[in-house]
């Protein structure tokens, strides 16, 4: 969801960086309501012609409910503290990521304010990323999406 | 937490069913502010002269904040889907549990209102219960809290 972001950002000649990619969130929002991103997301999806989807960035149940509208949605909350999820975004280094712990815990407040703690909370499923190891978590995702389609088989 | 709204209830000569509970907790908050079951509980902990408290039943980030002034707190947001949250609920048969899928829903939407999803998405530590057996979950818990042990210890 934050590769449309930053393509929004570009298509209105902005530099993608935290506070502008940040900004553009809350416009295209305010401008096309709640699952803006979503519905930005589901055009691209559309064209994949893919059965399956992974879709990484929600922020609120707004979106959520937006894919559940498309199609069969298991939700995952990957979760770790903030501290930890500093750490990675530091140890990322993408060019939006916020630089200082002060820029990071307003993206929260921002995140939070949309309402992905909401999202969290009612998520089907949740891993935690808090002590895992990338080829750990990729092994528990796994096993969540596996258990899901013999779910969805049964 | 929930014991000290029960008690409230009582206090105030109401059943304590899931309705009542709810209520009292809103008539709480108003009365007494965001962290006013934090600060019940507090009490009862000052009475237990115990070096370790574990409290369960935490709704809001101004409670966490409450227990961070008198204490070191971990906070671990124990997670699973709504569906089988409402399976938990109905196997335990408490007094006070919603009786109806529509009643959990509406109590989740309480919750949620007092920003029960912006604690579990701050959290320290997030455990799963979707797929886990009692024992099972014990022992992650039991892990989370020696690695915060040992993390204090260092």
């Amino acid at each position: 969801m934050g590769d449309v972001i930053r393509a929004e950002a570009k298509r209105r000649g902005l530099e993608p960086n935290a506070k502008n990619t940040g900004e553009v969130m809350k416009l295209l929002r305010k401008e096309k309501g709640e699952s803006a991103v979503a519905e930005l997301c589901l055009e691209t999806i559309a064209n994949l012609k893919a059965e399956k989807v992974v879709v990484d960035g929600i922020r609120s149940l707004a979106e959520v409910e937006a894919f559940r509208r498309k199609a069969t949605v298991l939700l995952v909350a990957v979760d770790a503290s903030p501290e930890r999820r500093f750490d990675l975004l530091k140890e990322r280094g993408r060019r939006d990521d916020p630089l200082t712990y002060e820029m990071f815990v307003e993206r929260d407040r921002r995140e939070l304010g949309v309402g992905i703690g909401r999202a969290i909370a009612l998520a089907d499923e949740t891993v935690s990323n808090q002590h895992a190891t990338p080829g750990r978590l990729a092994a528990e995702i796994a096993q969540v999406v596996e258990r899901w389609d013999k779910h969805a088989a049964a």
